[in-house]
Order: C-alpha cells, then structure tokens, then sequence
C-alpha cells in the first residue's frame, strides 16, 4: 500500500476499514456443521477458522505463508530510571534474534513461520516523553510507514511483536491516555521491577499524561507522543495488514497498546486480529478486556518479541487441519444424531 | 511393565509410584535463569519443561517419541437413553480414526505425534451399570492391562484420549462416586443433549450410585462398577506411564475421569499428568479443581479423542526448543540486569 504522507491520510485509512468477507465466514460454518464431531464441539478452533476466512476472504483460509515481524525501539524515557536493564539491551538482543538464540526464533521454527526482526533507528532513541512529545510527525509517520511496508501483499497471517528497554513504559502510557486511568492502573513489573519501580514507573506515566494533557482525545497524536518506533510500526502494519487481507495475532501488553489506537479510532477496527496470549503484564489484562479481546493463550508468559504470537500459530494451523482434512458425516458414513 | 494379575497388585502398583527426578527438574530451572529472557518471563513453558525432566528422569528432556493413544468402548448404559447419538458411531468412529478422517488425525499431524487407537471389544458392550457392575474383576483387568500395554518404554510423551457413545455418562458417575455430589453436579450435555437430557442422564447416574453404594469408598471399584473398557485402559496407560517415566497429557472431561482413581488412591498420583484442555463438558472443571489440575488450554471444545491433549503437544515442543535453543546472556553478550 501507499505510504502514508501525513496524519490525515493514515487517518482516512484508518477510517475506510474494510470489512472482510462473511460468505467466507459463513461457508467455514456449513463445512463445519458436516464434519465428523457433534456439532461446535471443537469450540474455538470452529471460530478461528472462520475469522481466518473472514479476513483473508477466502471461503477455505492458508496458513502457507506465516510471518513473524518483530520491531526494536529505543525510548528516552528509560532517563527516567524505568527498566532493570540498560537500554544497550534492546540491541544486543536484536543481534541475539538475528544469530536466532532468542525465544521467539526456537517457538518460529515450531510455528513453521518465517520471522523478520526490524530495528528502528536504535541509536536515537526516541525524546522522553515526560517532557516532550516521544516523536515529531515526520518520525512518528517514519515509523508506521516502516511497519506498513513489512506486510507482504498473499500472506496468510502476521504475527506481530516488539523488543525495547522501556517499552511497557511507553505501553502504559498509551493505555492510560486513550481508556483512563492514572498510570498505577496500567503500569506493571516489565521485566523484572520491584514493588517501588512499579510505583515509579506509574508516577512517570503519571508526569507524561500530565505533560500531554492536551492531546488526549486524538489516538494518533497520543501514538506519537506516548509510543514509540516500534509501537508506532505495530500500528502500521496492523492497518496495512487490515488493507491487504491480512489476519494479525497480537502479541503481548506493549503489541496490544500499540495497536490500540486504531480501535478507538474506528469501531471494529481490530476485529481483523486476534490477541494470541494474555501476558502476566499487570495492564494486559484490563488492556484486553477494554478492546473485547478474548486470549487464546494465558501462560504468564512476559516476553514479548512476538513470543506469545508465535506460540499460537500451531493452534491455528491445528484448527485449519481439523477444517480441511476431517471427513464429512457422509464420506465416513458415520450416524449423525438419531 | 508385567501385566496386573489382580485387583491387589494393581492397587500396589498404584501406591508405589516413583517419585520423579527433583535433580533433574532443579537442573532445567537453572539453566532457564541462564538464558537471555528475564527470569520466568517464559511463565509456564518453563515450568513445562521442568515437569517434562522430573518424570523423564532427564535433565534436558526430550519430545522425539510422542504417542496419542485413543481407546473406545461401548456402554450397557446407552440403553437408558443417554446419548442423542446411536452406540454404533463408536465402531464408525474408530473405522473413521483409521482412516484419517477424524479431528485427531489432523491434530496428530500437525503436534508431529504417531496416532494409535485400540477399541475394547465393542461388538460386547459393558454392563448397564444401573443394574449390574460394568464390568467384573476379569474384565476389568483386561482394559487395565490392554492400556498398560500401549505404553511403549522410551516414549517420551504420552497423550491419551478416549472415543465411547454414553461415556460422559459413566465418567459423570465415576466422578460423582469419587468426588461426592449428586448426578445433577457432573452430568453435562455430551456430544448434544438438551437441557431436558442432562436432567435424565443425572438421574440415571444418581440411580448408579445407588445401585453401587456399597463399594463407594474403594477407588478401583469405583472404576469397575461406574466406567467402562476405555476408561479402564485409560487408567491403565496412566499408571504404566508413571512406572516408565513417561508424561502424560490428559484430554478432556472422560479422561481426566478415567485417570482420577489413581489421584484417589495415592497422594501426587497424577503428577506425572499435565490436563491439555478444559473441556466445555459441565463437570470438567469441578474434575480438575479436584485433582488440582490446572489446564493449559481452554477453548470451548467437548470433543474428546484426544484432541485436547494432542493439541497441547506444539505448546510443549516450542518450550522444549527455547528451553534446548536459546542463547545465553553469557553466549550471547546480551547484559544481564544492572
């Protein structure tokens, strides 16, 4: 797709979602009811075939090609004392996803998806948000446009996924600023914070919505001050992804509020997604709950990097087995109910 | 493992369980500190992993043998009207599963795991346990041993499921012979009823336990009079899995039930067993609350054959590889937390 030249245009795309294809749906439903099981009893694996259908608009989905899309992103805010690890981590571990010793690598080669990490200007970090907005527009566009362009058009389902030192600073801040609440509400442990960085990090949320005060009723003005690089790429290639009939897995906390905005800029506007796992994160939960999003997954798993995504994507694979290769009541000639 | 001659030496089988591997489970969970995550941010998939190693007896487990194994048997209490489907989709189903053309065949191929299914004499249905016993001593040492049977040593995995018109009727009972509570708390609607249904399949398992008063103290007596072939194979298999260091993923609602006399017998006698998936049959989880299981997976599904189980099998995989595959901070040169 085009490149978004500015705010309004990313909001009109924002705005003109499509709205998949319910005869597919539809069709996955019938096929369904013939298969050799009582009827709905294979429960969500039924329904997560028949969104595959909705948004790839095909009456019987592919799972050929799956891809896994982490992006990396530096934050100011870790000046604010935020993370137990330092900022250097964020590239040290883009080169430890690159020689493939990450988790999301080994859980990619189960998923049999194909993952791409993308950093995003690692070396400038974003500005600290609690005294400047975290990007300009032309960064913030920079970003999305980055993300967007990672949406192959003919892939079957993306994955989605994130790494940056400080990013579930940034994450809950978004989410504090587009569903309220003070940042205690949204703020959690990251990667290992003690009782007293959690207080912090919720007074540092506090202090950026303070800052920003006056943008908090437009969802993308809060993306570019709130988010961040990576986040501001989630967010563009969920938007392209809807575009170009893409199914999505969401990630984690920070993956979730990064594709937050869209849902409060369009209703329905994340129906094309799916949030693979619930995370430990403290917001997650009131996170997913405020977007209707119903986890596959719950593992108190707190990684990120697309971990959570990658781990479902065998269950979808599992679900679309069962829908294409089952045999029919008749071809089997098994009774249906008397 | 040599076959069980008698009640007695099946119930001492059944007490003298070994105890797993703790050097090897510490050994997993040390090296998970190593790798470049924060610690436990993996959640579960490394607990997973620890649980694999102290019932494996190997401090890096393996997942290169898994095996789902389905048994089936038919029920004399099919003649009470139990089931909207006639006991002849039993055989159809198996003939089905040998086939392909079943939901686990397609489960098995994607969790990369070799499908077996043994039926229980299904031309003889047990006795309808409103009258009679289910089975008598002979029979019932029969399943027991055939389901032993199937755990071949050097597994590493095993995955069990049942397939049985009217089973969720004998399982309710089995429960509630077990567990305490009346029909009305384990009766559920199976592969349909209706509310109307459950109501009659209740009191028919209230009538069981009525008949069968006597022998309600005794766990494998329970599982004579109130089960059925497969349940007792189940039971079997279980038992077998724990004296050859193999673990096992339990399916639904039928064969958490069947597997649940040996909890009753022995104090941790299920902790060589992990419950794949909270089956949406009514009484799964009271079942697993009482056997303290917590399931990995809850989709809505009340399919039994396995498919709960066989679909847990890629989560196990993706732990095993980070677990095997990641780097760590050491490898990597990836900082550890200031």
């Amino acid at each position: 797709m085009t490149a978004f030249a500015s705010l309004a245009s990313l909001r009109t795309a924002c705005a003109a979602l499509p709205s998949g294809n319910e005869a597919a749906a539809l069709a996955v439903a019938a096929r369904q009811d013939q298969l050799t099981k009582p009827p709905g009893s294979l429960g969500r694996l039924e329904t997560l075939v028949a969104w595959l259908a909705r948004w790839q608009e095909r009456s019987t989905p592919r799972l050929d090609r799956v891809d896994i899309v982490v992006f990396a992103g530096n934050h100011g805010v870790v000046a604010q004392g935020v993370s137990p690890y330092p900022a250097t981590v964020t590239v040290q571990m883009v080169a430890n996803f690159e020689r493939g010793g990450a988790a999301v690598n080994q859980i990619a080669a189960v998923a049999g998806a194909r993952l791409r990490v993308t950093p995003t200007a690692l070396d400038a970090p974003t500005a600290d948000f609690t005294v400047a907005p975290a990007m300009d527009e032309a960064g913030f566009l920079a970003a999305v446009n980055l993300g967007a362009g990672m949406v192959e058009p003919g892939l079957d389902l993306l994955c989605l996924g994130e790494m940056g030192i400080g990013n579930t600073t940034a994450a809950a801040a978004l989410c504090a600023a587009l569903f309220g609440g003070e940042g205690a509400r949204w703020a959690g442990r990251g990667t290992g914070l003690d009782t007293a960085g959690v207080a912090h990090k919720a007074a540092v949320v506090d202090a950026a919505l303070l800052r920003h005060r006056n943008i908090l009723g437009e969802p993308l003005q809060i993306a570019l001050a709130l988010g961040g690089r990576e986040l501001a790429a989630i967010l563009g290639a969920v938007v392209a992804a809807r575009h170009n009939r893409v199914p999505v897995l969401l990630d984690g906390f920070v993956c979730t509020a990064a594709a937050a905005p869209l849902a409060r800029l369009t209703q329905g506007g994340l129906d094309h997604a799916t949030l693979a796992h619930l995370s430990a994160e403290a917001g997650h939960r009131a996170l997913a709950d405020a977007l209707g999003l119903t986890p596959l997954l719950s593992f108190d798993m707190r990684l990120g990097e697309a971990s959570g995504a990658a781990l479902a994507v065998p269950i979808l694979r599992a679900a679309l087995a069962c829908h294409t290769g089952m045999a029919t009541f008749a071809d089997a000639g098994v009774s249906d109910r008397a």
